[in-house]
């Protein structure tokens, strides 16, 4: 299948933000989406972006049901590792239903680990949901490591009025 | 006991660096950090900085046996939700062993929350080994959620030669 990968502009955001949240109800968690694609043009089109994305762009004539040509991204941003350095971190890797099984996941995936050697990052680094074994099988499948249960490692968050109170005790 | 928690300069990287070992030693991983003094400086305090730091600093009269001044640090980066918005994601928060129990730890990631708040970031992310239940019930306490518990999230990771291979993959 005829397709290309390249940087997201400001205006694909309503793009971007609809399948945010097709993923998002993939994951069984769409009703904890609160963000919009006025914030995602904000966010990631400022002087100090808070993420980069790419997309997936697939020509006219082979445009999705419902018209869009836009059919994947991959959502990152750089992180860091105190052992190891310059890293990146990939939040969302997504395509489309009726685009997949064609090269297009792989060939997003494949393109932010180019931009982590490009930019000299030593690690690409993400989450993945237990029950998601699809994905986990591909991942495992492509070399990554599951360090959950390689060594033990558990994601932890403050967020809300645990976070706030936290913020209070601040000397 | 007497401190302050202040933002880190690049003469604090030499510091910083010896209490990164010193953490990785607890974590009984130290022959992981591949990371130098020189690199925490040009990543940290250049014009796009891959991460920020704060020190935990005692009065000269107070420096640990070994003479030292600076006993903790947190060291974190702006991250990015596709559900939330603008995160922060903390790397690692660490207090030498003989300044612990002292509020020093507390006034860190206190001051970290504060950061998020003050920045407009939602949610304070950060990893944890299930094995270190001190610092698992620490962050539990403060009212933390293990997301890795509640909602069945794994960490992955491509490095080395995984990742050098999906690169050259890239379209």
């Amino acid at each position: 299948m005829k397709f290309m990968i390249r940087a997201a502009r400001e205006t694909d955001c309503v793009d971007i933000h609809r399948m945010i949240m097709e993923l998002a109800v993939y994951e069984k968690m769409a009703d904890q989406v609160k963000i919009s694609h006025e914030e995602l043009q904000r966010d990631g089109f400022g002087l100090n972006p808070f993420y980069q994305c790419l997309i997936a762009e697939v020509p006219k004539e082979l445009k999705s049901e419902e018209g869009h040509t836009i059919v994947g991204y991959v959502l990152y941003f750089y992180s860091y590792s105190t052992w190891k350095g310059r890293s990146i971190y990939m939040e969302d890797l997504y395509v489309m239903p009726e685009f997949r099984g064609k090269g297009v996941g792989k060939a997003l995936l494949a393109s932010v680990a180019q931009v982590c050697v490009d930019q000299q990052c030593v690690r690409l680094q993400f989450s993945v949901l237990d029950w998601n074994k699809p994905s986990l099988g591909f991942y495992l499948s492509k070399g990554a490591e599951d360090l959950t249960v390689d060594e033990g490692w558990h994601v932890l968050r403050f967020h809300g009025t645990a976070l706030k109170m936290l913020a209070d005790e601040a000397p």
